[in-house]
């Protein structure tokens, strides 16, 4: 099943139930004004969506309508929690390598992660706004995963079945800000700005047998300015599952149901798939010839992050610009 | 005003407005469902609001009802953000030679604050539950503040202004496993398991004189096991105010209504006003004798934090009692 949410004024938008050729969709009001509250009472509402969905595939649906991805939030645009795991490990080895940072010494076991700012996602095309280049901006494709209600210390086993939704992410990062914030100890805040997300949410069973072992084994291609930037596989190198993540997260405190869990920066070890971030490539620069010489994000810039299966966007395309703040 | 949130069965509860004497309520359900609802209109909301209060003080509210502050949630059951900034720098002082952690350089200009977990606090009176007293079970009291919509780069002075409501926390925290995770680098998680926020929610107005500069001038009472702990005043050794702890965290970004920004642990220099958390209590005993005597929390333990202005209890209290996990 694939769920969205479109923009109707209103904070959390509209709930919709979309087609498998991403082409038409139908409100889901009936069962669920927003996506949140679906979740809310997943045992309830998961069936009657997903009998939207089949009526809506079977063009029954009376009330569908095509779908204008212009139209569309991140599926929540606000969560009560993101908590945004580090699972590729290449990508920790780089990016620490990149800032002069030790690798943590339980970097195998213990997953780093963190807690981001959730009450102001960005829609999967608006303008990613800094007030200076200098903060040195940067994307970060992610794979992401919406929970059910988690209890606190769920098991791996039983964490993998609390998985609800899929979804793509843009973790923007403030490179520039990240050292001093760090060295305070209290972790990312203003470095990392407001995400966004891939406008359509997949049920795990959408993706077939590219959902496996509580990971994505699909490349992640983000294109910078138009241009191919990185296709790395996010499944065979994301270290800790998505299961062993929410496990992590739900160690001392339980997870309610909306809560969005990423993966980290996808990351291979093979260079030829190229980067999911600049800090890496940057550093694979500094690391071949002294010198990083891809900047940072530029005021203009453009990003554009998805995932592909025999040619269809599957979660649609997050495809954001760089900008300036406007008056306020 | 003085707003509470009822336990109606549903994960927001239900929005009530109290009476001066804390005696009694009236559900705010004309106006808005819950207080998230309330903020997130509060244009709109709030002089409805506050006409209800008066229709209440009046007596001439016929909904009117006895208030059971056992019904009562903490006044956002889940919040979007949940920002604690760390404002006492007694405190800082005192917990980073406990864990033989240096002072950030820039401690006395850049607020230390963290992203904590806002998806699941716990009812006021909710027990603390944790798997193991060997975490190092602690309590954190403290002053919080919810704000409206704050703008990406708010001033300081426009930030002072966007403080809808005021709280008093209890900001949980498992000291044995903060060491082992800050130095990660990625912050605390695992760490700062479900906080608690005392029942009632006041306008800042509602404390009169003793809210100024952005800061609440009164003492914060801590018990434990029905023994004075510590009564600090939460005011004039706050460093940062809360306009300019909303105005660090919105740097960046821009927080939507809801967000609830803490103040830290309050801690004054004078000994003799105690302390507010036990890992403060404990650093002290080092001092003076080498040993920490203070055990962290047991189950079975009871801690009870509240403010007071002419014997009335502001916010009602926080009161809540630490045991084992129960059957699943």
């Amino acid at each position: 099943m694939i769920l969205a949410t479109r923009n109707n004024g209103r904070r959390d938008g509209e709930l919709l139930v979309v087609s498998k050729d991403r082409a038409r969709a139908a409100r889901a009001d009936a069962v669920a004004a927003t996506l949140q509250a679906a979740l809310d009472d997943w045992a309830a509402t998961a069936p009657r969506l997903f009998e939207l969905a089949a009526s809506l595939e079977r063009g029954e649906c009376g009330r569908a309508f095509g779908l204008d991805a212009r139209e569309l939030l991140s599926p929540l645009p606000r969560a009560f929690a993101w908590l945004d795991g580090s699972a590729y490990l290449n990508h920790v080895a780089l990016v620490r390598k990149a800032r002069g940072a030790e690798l943590p010494p339980t970097l195998l076991t213990d997953p780093l992660m963190y807690q981001g700012g959730s009450d102001a996602f960005l829609a999967p095309t608006e303008d990613i706004v800094a007030a200076s280049e200098d903060w040195g901006i940067d994307f970060e494709s992610e794979v992401a995963v919406v929970t059910g209600d988690v209890p606190m210390g769920v098991s791996v086993a039983e964490a993998a079945g609390l998985i609800r939704l899929i979804l793509l992410c843009n973790d923007v990062s403030l490179r520039n800000l990240i050292p001093g914030e760090l060295a305070k100890g209290f972790g990312f805040l203003q470095s990392k700005p407001s995400s966004a997300f891939a406008p359509l949410a997949l049920t795990p069973e959408e993706l077939g047998p590219a959902w496996r072992e509580s990971r994505v084994h699909l490349p992640l291609v983000t294109r910078l300015n138009g241009e191919l930037f990185g296709n790395p596989d996010a499944g065979p190198e994301m270290h800790f599952s998505f299961a062993e993540l929410i496990a992590h997260a739900a160690r001392t405190r339980p997870l309610r149901a909306g809560t969005i869990v990423g993966s980290g920066t996808v990351s291979n070890e093979d260079r030829g798939r190229g980067s999911s971030c600049l800090a890496e490539k940057r550093m694979l620069e500094v690391l071949d010839s002294g010198t990083a010489r891809t900047p940072f994000l530029r005021f203009g810039d453009r990003v554009r992050i998805e995932m592909f299966s025999d040619g269809v966007s599957l979660f649609g395309a997050i495809d954001q610009r760089v900008s300036r703040p406007g008056p306020r």
